[in-house]
């Protein structure tokens, strides 16, 4: 659908914003929305918004009226969940922040289904993750699971230290994607493994740059 | 520090990826690193990093020997941390996600001072958050307390549907920056106010997107 050209990595992030977006205006009953409604609701320009379109080809804005929000939100659907099928995923670390992310993928799907969690605690093993009945299971049968499930991305909530020898480990089993929640920077490393980064100690300080830096 | 001038966004969220190589490596001894290695290890490039460092003026690597780990380290942590003086925060929302993300303001401080956390649901209200001493208060008490205590950053861990509103009261109650777990995308509504959004399910749709859409 995105005619074989490579997207840049700024489309891409704002694709989940305009999927959000025209979800809550079909959801209030608007059919149509031109560039420059959207760019201001997106914080961009229309003619920003005219480029993010035409690089997935064939959705024109008419004249006038705009751009269909039904045929937006296939084009967009389209592009963030294929068809529908659900892209296996593991996490690894079921702490504190594992239990509060793991419902991005086992409530809100978000285009994922999550086959199992694991965690080196014999407190947690055995347990279900948040208020899912997916058991947390013994870190020791990561490789066996894998291997038998192939799952195709991995959540990684493991501190540092563990996150290097763990990708190294989920990479050799065929893991293709990592949400990544440790400060290991993987893309360093595996620079063809696909990585979305949450590292929030990261964002905070970057807003505390801000906020001590910057003249507003 | 900055010289007056506005430093670009992607500069500023490089600035804790830096912090934190840098403070790694003084940790296993090494006293001098190169532009070049530097950039090995951020996944950018050796004029990417010289630039960088440029917008802060007086910081120069010497030929043959590298940057200082100790000179760029105070640059850093005075641009990311001021002199020291944690910013006062508070936070909105304490489920299951305001919990897990509450550690990275209260046990790592990251630069501010979580002063306190407020909760609608009163079988919160009068917890504990976390493993801190910081009691969780009714949401009814925060405009009185916003005005005794003058919190200048707020972290929302509410619903899309709170966050608006909410928003509003607090930037009348002159909060200067937002740590925002929430589908809000408050600064186009609010351009002045400095916002460090971190939407973990746009996060999983740009992966899906990637994976399902990339040859790699």
């Amino acid at each position: 659908m995105n005619n074989g050209a490579r997207v840049s990595l700024p489309v891409i992030k704002r694709l989940p914003k305009y999927y959000r977006y025209l979800k809550n205006l079909r959801a209030s009953g608007v059919t149509s929305i031109s560039s420059r409604e959207l760019a201001a609701h997106l914080g961009t320009t229309a003619s920003q918004v005219r480029q993010d379109f035409n690089c997935f080809g064939d959705v024109n804005g008419r004249q006038g009226i705009g751009y269909s929000v039904d045929t937006l939100l296939a084009m967009l659907e389209s592009l963030l969940f294929g068809d529908g099928d659900l892209i296996p995923a593991i996490q690894i670390g079921a702490g504190r922040l594992g239990k509060a992310v793991s419902r991005f993928i086992s409530r809100d799907t978000n285009g994922y289904r999550l086959t199992a969690v694991f965690d080196a605690n014999p407190s947690e093993v055995g347990t279900c993750i948040g208020d899912t009945d997916i058991k947390i299971l013994n870190i020791d049968t990561l490789v066996d699971f894998c291997k038998e499930h192939k799952p195709r991305v991995a959540v990684l909530c493991v501190p540092r230290e563990s996150a290097q020898q763990l990708t190294e480990t989920l990479v050799g089993l065929g893991i293709e994607g990592f949400w990544n929640f440790s400060h290991y920077d993987m893309s360093v490393d595996y620079p063809h493994v696909v990585v979305e980064n949450v590292h929030l100690g990261d964002s905070l300080m970057s807003l505390g740059y801000r906020l001590r830096n910057e003249d507003r």
